[in-house]
């Protein structure tokens, strides 16, 4: 089963009556009353990062992802909650060093705290993080409008490209090897620009799950259509070189997700602030797309402005 | 490593710039500015409960174990998280169906709702449970005065006999079975004394690790030792028969944790009132000990009136 369908058969009933919880349609929980926003995921070693030789780039990898379901919705995360369960190997004590470096590092980097968490033993290695953060207001999901300006932050893509690269399923040269996979496990975050966000988009996503999965997430209970154009979609120079040499479609590059780049909407009028503010903090902003009227289908205009048609939620279909 | 050496040694000296962690000393973080108390707690499949044979039953005692961390605190709970990690069987529909009911029933009984969580796939069954409440203040860990008197609510070792049952460690009738089974899966939590304890109660814990071992936890950064009085620990009726019948001993019984009744110290003027709000709220409350000058070794007397020395923290040893 789908963890949409999942979710929505058997744990959004519960949720009815709490409005915090908002539907568990949104990657957090936000208690207006109580100022509070909350974010809980769960790694698996195999799943969500490729094994756990390099603990310390792991943790930073995750822990990024964690506060990022914040960050790209406004919020400053605050405290971090890390429950570990693995064997003794993982948890060995030149890991365990690792591992706490790595945390005071991310907590300088992001002005978080650690709030407390758990370690138990397990033959399998996950962690669960727990990110906590204030704020009055945030930018919530399905809030796009009709002529909205489609927005995504840096490049998309090369984290992906960083997961080949450390599976051995592609083959390049050293120098791009190491940008890619600095690129996979160095998660950017741009707090700053997220928390100008908060009056300036209409709805925020982080793209974790690839482009146009995210994109269908951000507006999953809204009658809305979206016209995206794959030639403006942002990829790095090092990415681009890749497709070049014919080694990889753009689309596939863009669809995978890990980006933890900010996808967003915003109306027309606020593009001109967008850009300066993008410019001003030095985060790299494209215009991908529009929100249209739901009687067009949804539609992805290629480089050679063919229409692809998105298929499914989450899943796209090229013909 | 102990558990207690790997957070000292790893992750407490990432703490130390942020009170609300209770510098990882204590089972909850607490945030006094934003009236915010969060406990996180894992529990892995054959550590923490024994299989997934009974969904609904290890949903309602994990998660009672969770809000278990607040409420021995005088904290309500209002939401939990929950992130499983586990595969296809273990996430059945069948099993989704009877997770979902028994959270809904949870919801109702504790006036709790659900706030968000994860499900993800994984060879090995776990479960993070993240529990929130709102409070002023709570009842701290290491606050116990020379002087206090020990009390516990309920009774202990009955869940530890439950277990038993189930691991089929132990031979006895089948009422009696049924009993201890249902004192291991519903756990009893009394939110209503807890509550009432945050004005009379010095410090607090809940009995998840086993009477001695919680009670070192209690008081482990004082100088400070106690005296418990064996034959004053409350057991239920029906342990009773099977110490009697030497089937077990009192001591063993009440060591092994997962009692999640509350263990507290208050000030010997305070018995009368703790007394009739136990009467009351139809809560037994037993003094079971006292906190005594360093001075003095902590002892535990027999029912003999001989002593038993505890050795370590945690652990101990009698001759």
């Amino acid at each position: 089963m789908h963890e949409f369908e999942l979710i929505k058969r058997y744990f959004s009933p519960l949720s009815l009556n709490n409005k915090s919880s908002l539907n568990l349609n949104d990657d957090i929980f936000f208690d207006k009353s109580n100022k509070l926003a909350v974010s809980v995921d769960t790694y698996v070693e195999g799943i969500h990062f490729i094994n756990f030789k390099k603990p310390d780039l792991v943790i930073k990898k995750i822990l990024r992802s964690s506060i990022s379901d914040l960050i790209c919705k406004g919020i400053c995360p605050k405290f971090y909650f890390i429950s570990g369960s693995g064997d003794r190997k993982s948890f060995s004590k030149t890991n365990l060093k690792k591992i706490s470096n790595s945390l005071r590092e991310e907590q300088k980097k992001y002005s978080i705290n650690i709030g407390g968490g758990d370690t138990v033993y397990s033959r399998k290695l996950s962690f669960t993080i727990t990110s906590i953060g204030f704020s009055k207001k945030i930018i919530y999901r399905n809030k796009a409008k009709v002529g909205d300006d489609i927005y995504v932050t840096g490049n998309l893509g090369d984290s992906y490209i960083g997961l080949k690269v450390l599976k051995k399923n592609i083959r390049i040269n050293k120098r791009l090897s190491n940008y890619f996979k600095k690129k996979y496990y160095y998660t950017e975050l741009n707090i700053k620009f997220a928390l100008r966000l908060l009056s300036l988009a209409n709805t925020s996503i982080d793209v974790s799950d690839g482009l146009f999965t995210d994109l269908d997430k951000l507006i999953n209970k809204q009658k809305l259509s979206y016209r995206l154009y794959l030639k403006d979609v942002p990829i790095s120079h090092n990415l681009k070189k890749l497709i070049d040499l014919k080694l990889l479609k753009k689309i596939d590059c863009i669809s995978k997700g890990d980006d933890y780049q900010i996808l967003f909407t915003a109306k027309p009028t606020k593009s001109n602030i967008i850009k300066k503010i993008g410019k001003t903090l030095g985060v790299k902003i494209s215009k991908i797309g529009k929100i249209c009227s739901p009687s067009y289908p949804s539609e992805i205009i290629d480089e050679k402005k063919a229409k692809i048609i998105p298929k499914n939620k989450g899943y796209f279909h090229s013909f």
